[in-house]
């Protein structure tokens, strides 16, 4: 239980106190198999509320759940040009069906498949297919389908959470009867994204348009939310794509339209990962550990009955219970609290520590004191790990109060750290010198508009990406080439 | 709509039926992927109603999920040997991690991987590797961890639901301080799937323990449950594994015991896949598709409002979702009645016909007579198409108990099956007779106890498979050998 409780900090290394904070928070952990993590019970509880929230979010706007395999045979994969050429330098590869003795090197490789497969990095191909079953006439559109899986793309630098070979994500793939309605449909599946990631996640973002430069494979438009992380870096959190008819055409997905037409449909597809708990993390985090919002935290009030001496008191265990079903019975977002006990065979001082570090909204601590005077021992994560409220037990009914108050507050910091680090910036030395500077945190708006060519040219010259344009504010003059552009963010990203 | 809406009939053809059942109440196709399925949306609203009924309990036992990869490094499979012999011969191996062009073959595999990788057929060799990590003293005693994921057995014979190279499944994997606990608890986990396969899904099964053949790859012990099909055969519906000290030793995981000596784990494993979707069609559909019992069905109730000619009539939609909301305000078996309304552009009669074949316990239909006389018109799946009753809207009040009843008839149609086609034999001439003849539906309880090899050739001979043993029962001379033996359940089966 030392202050800090990460070592380094983030002043002192940001990139090693994040995965510091994964390690103290109990996350995940690197695995065996390159690139992979495995991700541990208090990450996974995290993912958990997340595919919650959103899928019922997504049902409520007309989306069905399917799985489709993860296996994509090479030639379904070779049929949208740019799609491959996207993703062919990062794919798994099936060759083989069997393991076989080899008398010198043990277990081998056996079975060659005639056609290899490729384990998906996504799967518009197979919904393609799908579509193209699905789909005959007008009245079968929209579909909007999702699925849940797992996908995996070879990554040659991983980070846990941000950048793994293998991830979790959901894909949504829908098919319109027009351009109007796909693409209003992408739009509307990022501002989805925008409210989960402020309103639960407590993660301010700006929305945008990617440029063609950094444009999903085989999409006209991509849609993203982009974060701003502690150290100023951008961190996109979720992307929607309006494909066009690029896919329909690929696969060659026809309807029937009103005029008894065939005609191909406008596809769009959208998905999230396990990145946000990456997102959570860099944005929350203190040199303490995980600073969890109430809208995602596995449990939001963690209930610690101290016992004298380690013995037992059953009146301690009853006072504990009737705290956690009275706080059961309160609702916060429209979901009942999730409140633990933490009866685990260790010291209090050695559980309240680990609730802290794994950023727990709140914990009420109970010894004989409390049972004594009828009162508990509050303490917010928000508020520093002593600062410790006696208060009556009465307090308890406070305590939805209480997290919103933490919500609001874990909002509030991280919006003014992004408002005060987003500056607009017109002169090309400006932002060049900016970019320049050891410690430049934060996003320059700025317009620009160059040619694919030239803007990836720029950017690379100074290790700076397009993080999305901004279609609703006017266009200016692009600080390069003086000609009239649409204002963008630039920043160091993820 | 022509009645039996399935061609063949189970009497016909029964294996056709089955698929036949699987399009007419569009639960799954066949993809472009050899042996793997697209599990369709109402499928796979079954399969989330199943996650979701499962993860409640298993995690109201003590166990929390987690992630592992996909993904199992070759030389980790390769530590318990009878592991890998029961796995080697059906696995997908991913050799390399990039797609490259090749001249005349278009794109081909690139980037051989140093070490292949084995896309996982079951976890226990990665979750070996976390215990080992996780695991120090008997206070980290018991650790129940549980996964939601996808395996790959690469099959030969594949049929969907029951037998496909890509299934979705949950593995549960927990490490003892004794073997008794241990095996208490691969127990506990079989009762589970007990309770969940008989009071979810009203699908009887016989519970008992798998004979050496039989057993999984590295178990000291396989549990078992095991239900009669319509055809009389049986499907083994769920499993749990007592693993003693197999992999503990294999992965060496030890934890300090009380005696503060180090001592190797005690392991177990269990699982049920997408395969009980397979059983509960096999179990309850019937010649006009599918019938599912309301505990699982993902509505239990369809609305259908039925428009004159077609032109849409707002009372009529109020109407609808006016028994909408006061259905949803019901509960079954805990949890708030699920209910949809149809109001898909079609014909009445078209809508009806696809829920009746999609199995919805009960559907509404109501037209302008029923809007006028404030009367809904209610057909029960279990009492055919036509058998209509019109009654008054107060009736919905009496949905709970029909779908009560409804539960109960396909729970009894089920179990009285199971009794009438299990047959108790005691000679060899008897039973051997049986399973000869072409219609032997059933199952047939016998004293049977030979060695590995003698069963397995006794069982070869005859088609026929040693389901499980049903250790609570005496013993008595086994019916090839005279010598004092089990009894067991024989059987034919998927």
């Amino acid at each position: 239980m030392k202050h800090p409780a990460i070592n380094p900090t983030r002043e002192q290394d940001y990139a090693s106190w994040y995965l510091e904070v994964i390690k103290a928070a109990d996350l995940a952990q690197h695995s065996p198999v390159r690139g992979c993590m495995i991700i541990k019970p208090w990450g996974y509880a995290l993912w958990e509320n997340m595919q919650k929230i959103l899928d019922q979010r997504f049902k409520k706007l007309g989306h069905q759940n399917i799985y489709l395999p993860m296996f994509i045979p090479l030639s379904f994969f070779n049929k949208e040009a740019e799609h491959v050429t996207g993703f062919a330098k990062e794919c798994a590869i099936v060759t083989h069906h069997q393991l076989v003795e080899d008398q010198e090197k043990g277990l081998v490789p056996g079975g060659e498949l005639e056609e290899p497969l490729v384990v998906r990095p996504t799967s518009e191909a197979l919904f393609g297919y799908v579509f193209k079953q699905w789909i005959a006439s007008y009245r079968d559109l929209p579909m909007c389908l999702n699925q849940w899986a797992n996908v995996v793309r070879w990554e040659m630098r991983t980070r846990m959470f941000l950048r793994t070979s293998e991830f979790l994500w959901q894909e949504g793939h829908t098919a319109h009867a027009s351009a109007q309605e796909a693409d209003d449909h992408a739009k509307m599946m990022l501002e989805t994204y925008r409210w989960f990631a402020e309103h639960i996640l407590a993660i301010p973002v700006i929305c945008g348009e990617k440029t063609e430069n950094e444009r999903f494979g085989g999409a006209d438009k991509t849609y993203t939310i982009e974060a701003m992380m502690q150290d100023g870096k951008a961190l996109q959190a979720g992307t929607s794509h309006y494909l066009g008819q690029n896919f329909s055409k690929a696969f060659e997905v026809t309807f029937q339209n009103k005029n008894n037409e065939p005609e191909h449909v406008y596809n769009t597809s959208w998905g999230v990962t396990t990145r946000m708990i990456g997102a959570l993390i860099m944005t929350h985090g203190d040199d303490d550990g995980l600073r969890l919002p109430p809208g995602i935290a596995p449990y939001q009030v963690v209930v610690l009955p101290i016992h004298k001496n380690g013995i037992s008191q059953p009146e301690l265990d009853q006072y504990a219970f009737r705290i956690q079903q009275t706080l059961e019975s309160f609702a916060f977002d429209g979901q009942c609290l999730r409140v633990h006990i933490d009866n685990r065979d260790l010291s209090g001082g050695e559980k309240s520590w680990s609730w802290y570090k794994k950023g727990v909204p709140i914990r009420i601590e109970i010894g004989q004191r409390e049972l004594d005077e009828q009162k508990i021992c509050l303490v917010m994560r928000t508020e520093g790990y002593k600062a410790r409220r006696f208060l009556s037990i009465d307090a308890i009914f406070d305590v939805v109060a209480l997290l919103d108050q933490i919500q609001t507050s874990l909002w509030n910091e991280a919006k003014q750290r992004m408002d005060v680090n987003t500056v607009a910036l017109s002169s090309q030395t400006e932002i060049e010198q900016y970019f320049a500077q050891d410690g430049c945190r934060g996003f320059v708006k700025a317009h620009f508009g160059l040619s694919k060519h030239a803007e990836s040219q720029w950017c690379k010259m100074h290790g700076v990406t397009v993080r999305c344009q901004l279609p609703e504010s006017p266009q200016g003059p692009c600080f390069v080439s003086g000609k009239m552009a649409p204002l963008v963010i630039l920043a160091r990203a993820y």
